[in-house]
């Protein structure tokens, strides 16, 4: 849900909160169709205190209305552990999401205060879907790459049965290597989609019995159609992504 | 700017907004004495729409008031191409920040977004104050840690010119070799106070000829005392770090 009110339909400008009024229209229209929600922080924020109201907004009716669905807040958060317990509050506590995003860079106790809350899940960046993912994350270190020393030394941090991790499907070959470090942990997967990567590839190599994937498809969803039917079109878009997972589950 | 409503004085829990009744009376204490003020979003975050109405009051009040101060969004973000351009755009243009602090992890295309705005510093995560920093950051690629591989990087990317640095004051032994890669851009640098950095190694070793250091002290400014007279002694905490430094400039 990264909204832009440059993309959205130019009817829905008319409305007191356009953005909450895309979201609350895109979900009624995909909810039977979607697992999880997720909402880019940065898209709210570029808006200032009319973005957070639609943000919390967005996070309320979500919970109110389909408390079923797994809602992430991507915020790709990370800051020294009394900060990081500042951020873990504000979106586990106060907007009860169920998940946050967060950047690994600053090491165990930086990610550690978000594992500390029962029943959440923290969300790492690993191997990310950008181009920039290979000036640092694929570097190697004695022989193995950043981001699976990053696999590797997070999975022995307190409480790490919470983790799950963000793995680019632009990057399907690695998925292999990656099931190796992470067997059992849910994996994240943008870059499906608008961005180019193998629902086939992710699926093959991605998938354990727990199904372990939860891909996400954005812009291919939301922006499907600029016109009145645009929540029409996004459900007919969501489905027929649906449909493509659905021989691999 | 690290503003928590368990530690501010009790007596302005009754004003109807006590982080910005907070920050404003610190500023007008400090002003003379400080050459930039750095909020951390995470404590805004934390109090909800409440709390970024107060992190909006405080930039609006340094910029109306004391235009000459650098003011830092201390907010470590930092996401794909096109997310990274609404982080810049919330703290730049809406807010008018100076600077905002990112993490280097998704690179290259994750932060050139923030060094195209003009007149602007976007300040990276290099060695950081933290336990956490031995996690990753100083793990070596060829024989080279990871945070002088970023370092060496970044000087590459465009507009790399606004780029400053955060060098945790806790690992002043460090500062000799980042100079030998980096020698003229400034660095910000938490950990001296509360975090037991010596600012005399920090000067030692990461002074250049155009001074290039902006030292952080936040706790042990703000928090000096949590009476009615929380102002004056901050502003005495803050002389007395202004006299320890005078002699290094």
């Amino acid at each position: 849900m990264d909204v832009d009110l440059d993309k959205i339909p130019p009817h829905l400008l008319e409305d007191p909160d356009p953005i909450f009024a895309f979201n609350k229209a895109i979900i009624d229209a995909t909810h039977h169709l979607a697992v999880s929600y997720k909402p880019n922080t940065a898209f709210y924020e570029a808006y200032g205190m009319k973005g957070w109201k639609s943000f919390q907004k967005t996070i309320e009716y979500l919970n109110a209305v389909y408390p079923e669905i797994f809602t992430i807040a991507d915020a790709k958060r990370g800051d020294i552990g009394n900060t990081s317990t500042m951020y873990a509050k504000a979106f586990f506590n106060d907007l009860s999401f169920d998940s946050v995003t967060v950047a690994p860079y600053m090491g165990k106790d930086s990610i550690e205060p978000f594992l500390a809350f029962e029943n959440k899940h923290t969300i790492m960046l690993a191997l990310t879907s950008n181009q920039g993912a290979f000036d640092f994350q694929t570097k190697k270190i004695n022989d193995t790459e950043l981001y699976k020393h990053v696999l590797q030394t997070s999975k022995t941090w307190k409480n790490a049965e919470n983790l799950m991790y963000v793995v680019g499907a632009t990057k399907a070959e690695y998925f292999a290597e990656i099931r190796k470090i992470v067997p059992d942990n849910f994996l994240l997967v943008p870059g499906v989609g608008a961005q180019g990567g193998s629902l086939a590839d992710v699926c093959k190599y991605g998938l354990n019995d727990q199904v372990g994937l939860l891909i996400n498809s954005s812009r291919g969803i939301i922006y499907a159609s600029k016109n009145e039917n645009f929540a029409e079109a996004a459900s007919e878009a969501a489905k027929k992504l649906q449909q493509q997972m659905a021989p691999y589950i």
